[in-house]
């Protein structure tokens, strides 16, 4: 099942196994932030996932959920390991993954039809061609090549029904412009929490919930703090390696 | 020196002595939060502050500077607090207290030539006439009776030389709007510090630092904590009583 590069590693919280390949994508603790973060729903309704990578998002997701989650990449290689990661898991009937490209994605998904839209895009606005990482898997993954951060806000909501919610995982200096970008395609921040390194350090990782016209008004959760002065802190252990 | 329902309170870490009279106004954390927050020159240049009550903040800058302070009020008798304050501390020098309307303050300072501006504004929109507090000291300090959110802004822009910055506590529920308006006013938000009453609690106040015509990217600074388990935390701690 597993390809030359590819491993299969584990997602101990959820005792459920994920195809990874550092040489094409691993995922990153964002995620894991951000499946915690989101308040999804439980029994009705049906989730989307974009720019999914190799379907982290939904694997964690599919543990505290029992709605239908689809998933949406526009890489084939990781769209493929995310398809193969369903089924090692045996969450085909739960989870579909599906291979696309996230600006033409209203012509393929129902519009206004989902609860919930988490998405952990590229961070970084396109840089200079020489910048870029050499390895276009990473690029694809980090840069705004295929999708700019207005892209995925804009499908985003689209997807979302009225009163739905989207989650997105980002670094605090676009916060401004995710915004300005949220509000002027109907979505509402309500919730948003700040990821710091350690206790003393700036964030570098910003949680945040909107509410398809929803009404103004934001809370800032507490912050999250990664690293403690012997490794990871309790909390972030507890979504890395459960509770046991 | 004192009016029947004043007294001479400490500023502790300052070695200051400042009027106060519950009936009529008394500094609060955010005053403190704020002077400790803001990134002022310490030689060069000069700064106002805006809805300066019994004058708390510049009394509190006053011992991080050496710069001329200017301080608006519109209420007299606030304002007469704090010119007593003032020259309490002797500091008549240093720091000049005027009275008068923020929404005038363009007619009444010079445009473009302050450093910085500090402002601890009214957190709440004006509510129904029946809602609003009794005592109208308190409701013109804590309400948008006499100046909104954008006539602050707006002033506080207009004051601020190019390059130069503004410093604001406010309320997380209007950050958003904190933001739109400063970016309307060529002010851009580059550092944000979260305040929460604990650490497991969302946060309940905002400190922001704008530069005017600054280049985007914001920095989200490490929170702070206001108490903790046997009462506020070290660091309230210093700034309240100071490192003694």
């Amino acid at each position: 099942m597993l390809k030359t590069d590819e491993r299969l590693d584990h997602l101990l919280a959820q005792s459920l196994r994920i195809i990874q390949s550092p040489s094409v994508f691993s995922f990153s603790l964002d995620a894991v932030l951000l499946a915690n973060f989101c308040r999804i729903p439980y029994s009705k309704g049906k989730i989307m996932d974009l720019c999914s990578g190799n379907g982290v998002i939904p694997l964690l997701l599919s543990s505290k959920t029992k709605v239908t989650i689809d998933a949406l990449e526009i890489q084939p290689r990781l769209a493929d390991m995310a398809q193969r990661s369903v089924e090692y898991n045996e969450l085909s009937q739960r989870i579909h993954i599906y291979e696309g490209d996230l600006r033409e994605a209203t012509q393929q998904f129902d519009n206004e039809s989902y609860s919930y839209v988490t998405v952990n895009p590229p961070y970084f606005s396109t840089p200079p061609a020489g910048e870029k990482n050499k390895n276009e898997h990473h690029t694809i993954a980090r840069h705004e090549v295929m999708c700019t951060l207005e892209d995925v806000v804009r499908t985003a909501s689209s997807l979302t029904k009225q009163n739905g919610k989207v989650g997105m995982v980002h670094r605090p200096e676009r916060l401004i412009e995710i915004i300005d970008l949220m509000r002027r395609y109907r979505l509402e921040p309500k919730r948003i929490q700040w990821v710091h390194p350690t206790p003393d350090k700036a964030a570098n990782t910003i949680l945040v919930e909107a509410i398809k016209d929803g009404k103004p008004g934001v809370i800032f959760e507490p912050p999250i703090f990664v690293h403690e002065a012997d490794g990871y802190t309790k909390q972030i252990k507890e979504w890395l390696y459960g509770t046991d």
